[in-house]
């Protein structure tokens, strides 16, 4: 059979990693998908500069339209990130009835519409196993492995950053600020790595597994988001008292006829398989009504893993499987979609930790308004303080004492008019932190 | 586009499951298959006996020769299981020329030669994503979601019921016939549990993803074998106190130019996925050389969760992705197959519990056994027993007490002659409990 013939648009990390595998895997390649994919072109920004991975003479050049135009290549992979220049690539591409394979989630969060329609009316594909979950292979599993399913709930870890920066401050007991700069030098958190820790990462990620899973197109505005950035070592250390974990915790599932979706660090039961990944690994469980719950986990990032994500999917191109997925899709909401529970309806227990002042009345204060918000309490955690510790902040002020509670069930609307009454007592003194429980 | 027409060979549990699927979930089904999938025929013994699943008017029969040969069915459904009549079931619809799906691991470990073959030369296709692990899309996860990778290693939990039972025994502190006879009450167990707990499913499951993973063909006969069926509470506990979890764990992996494999209870240490999966769900970890370390978990088992699977395999021949995946799949040993590695030269640790006089000299003779075979211990447990147990056996006998020992690293051939001489040894009685515990 003839082969595939690819062209690579983008050279960095996963790049180098996808060219290996094509040169260096060739005859294994070939095997499975029945024919030869060749890599003919790889295309960067600047092809004078020293890389990794050593290329055949002639095939790196830095014309993105020459590559796209040449009428010898079958399939475009877009590895060079962001949603500008990679999102003229893709479109590029399509209109010239080129299939294309990316790992670039922010695109197809930002652009997605645009682009699978194209793909639909060029008859071409696009496939992005790579975009969410690295060498996970998830949305094949949510797409065809679990095809015969209504999936009912995806509870998933997605950023392999946050995940190592919480398994870090735990086991070393070491603030947020000392474990990111020490991922930083270990390469597990970039330079800049404010999308990672902020949850802009996970939240793009289980828009896509959302939009897959549901048929749903949910804008990041549109549920709450919140990142491991602001968290602080003492509440990890009080949710492994309680039995807990804190992980960065991506949530989609329906509930009644809508919606519910969040991305926020969130206390699971440490015998959960999800409070169990520790590192830089990505878990996901799915829940569907014929399967029940099914957990993958694996490398959610790196080189060789997301590669492998990307070359998965040139075979699937290869074989015609991928032209025979595409169409099915879920991404053209031809059935009415889920609509997203406003946040303010969402119902969980919450985690909340006071700073309070160590006098008589404090928490009849503090539970008397929970109580008339509706909230009620399931457990409390205040431990007595050292003696000598007791005045240590200043000799006139009350001094101040952690106080954690565990609530029962209730609306994000109950804790939100209730945290405004709190803000104003004179017991609670900053940080005044809520973090949501995992059902 | 024109209906997938099926006809479902018998109507079990799973049958029921995916009758249900089919009746009941029509309109989702075909609009991930892009087309209708239409169960047309339902073949069973005896018709006329009543069912949880009711079903039209005139759709079910006896005869299977009528449903195979009938020219509108596309796609022939085995679940008959064993390997007898599901055989010829298979044969005669491949020779009629019809795609086949079927969740029987007996039938494709005793005739998967022929039936690949016979599908191969039909250019017809055979899809067997429920065989193994139940509701877990592992073939499909081998042969398409890591395609891209060198599969190095399989380590799986793969039968539910032993998993269940080894659980219990663990958790409730019970023996082995009590916990068995609770799970066939709560039916995790079948009348008859042979092949669960004597580790003859797990050996089949194994060897089907061995020949997915490797294209290496194994019989039963060619790797070590043992079920859980033999265990005693007692080495659970005393693994537990060192750190571990036993579990039936199902090994295939390259070692050097060779394939390792082996089914047995073995120690696993207690941090790890595997250890961590309690209950009737089974585990795959999977690890390629591009995407490292993957983990599968989810109902290995169960009406649903096996239909999930079925139905997901219609979908993909309604597709027509499966055409397109069977003839790439590893099943027809195209290359040379890799070697098993000859049970007496596997090399691992080893859990050994003997029950020994407690008298002078007895550490001093086993290890000397042992030594003499070039193993070494890595630890030793032997708790001292009350007082008054002391010769509770017997007046004139020296008590028996527990000693248990971990060892290093050393060769199956090895512990084989050693044991023929620590039979001899005068200082220890029965039992003698020998496990291997994994890396």
């Amino acid at each position: 059979m003839s082969p595939l013939n690819v062209a690579l648009i983008g050279f960095g990390n996963v790049g180098g990693g996808v060219a290996r595998l094509l040169l260096e895997k060739s005859e294994r390649l070939a095997q499975r998908a029945g024919r030869p994919i060749v890599l003919k072109r790889v295309v960067v920004r600047d092809p004078s500069r020293p890389r990794a991975v050593s290329l055949p003479d002639g095939m790196i050049s830095s014309d993105v339209r020459e590559a796209i135009l040449d009428p010898q290549i079958d399939t475009v992979v877009e590895l060079i990130g962001g949603t500008t220049a990679a999102h003229d690539v893709v479109m590029d591409a399509l209109a010239e009835g080129k299939d294309v394979v990316t790992a670039n989630k922010a695109l197809l969060c930002t652009h997605g519409d645009a682009i699978f329609e194209r793909a639909r009316t060029a008859k071409c594909c696009v496939a992005f196993e790579a975009s969410v979950a690295g060498g996970i292979p998830i949305v094949a599993t949510i797409s065809q492995g679990l095809a015969a399913n209504q999936i009912n709930s995806i509870e998933a870890i997605l950023n392999g950053t946050s995940n190592f920066i919480l398994t870090e401050m735990l086991a070393k007991r070491v603030a947020y600020q000392d474990v990111l700069a020490e991922a930083q030098r270990l390469g597990y958190a970039e330079a800049d790595p404010t999308l990672d820790v902020d949850g802009t990462d996970a939240a793009q990620k289980i828009t896509l597994l959302t939009r897959l899973a549901f048929g749903t197109k949910v804008p990041l505005s549109a549920f709450p988001r919140q990142g491991i950035d602001t968290l602080e070592l003492a509440d990890l250390i009080y949710a492994e008292e309680l039995g807990y974990r804190v992980k960065l915790l991506g949530v989609a599932k329906r509930v009644g006829s809508k919606l519910e979706m969040h991305v926020q660090p969130t206390l699971v039961r440490r015998e959960k398989p999800i409070a169990q990944v520790s590192g830089a690994y990505n878990m996901v469980r799915l829940e569907g009504d014929a399967v029940g719950s099914l957990w993958l986990s694996g490398a959610g990032a790196g080189a060789m893993p997301t590669a492998s994500a990307v070359v998965a999917d040139l075979i699937d191109v290869a074989t015609g499987r991928a032209a025979r997925t595409f169409p099915q899709l879920d991404l053209w909401q031809s059935h009415p979609p889920l609509p997203i529970q406003p946040p303010e309806d969402i119902e969980r227990r919450y985690y909340l930790r006071f700073n309070v002042e160590d006098r008589p009345h404090v928490f009849a204060e503090i539970c008397d308004v929970l109580g008339r918000h509706g909230i009620s309490l399931a457990s409390i955690i205040q431990h007595e303080v050292p003696e000598h510790d007791d005045r240590a902040a200043g000799s006139d002020a009350v001094p101040a004492i952690p106080a954690v509670l565990m609530t029962h069930r209730a609306r994000e609307g109950q804790f939100r008019t209730a945290d405004v009454e709190l803000e104003k007592l004179a017991c609670v003194r900053t940080p005044r932190v809520r973090l949501p429980v995992a059902d």
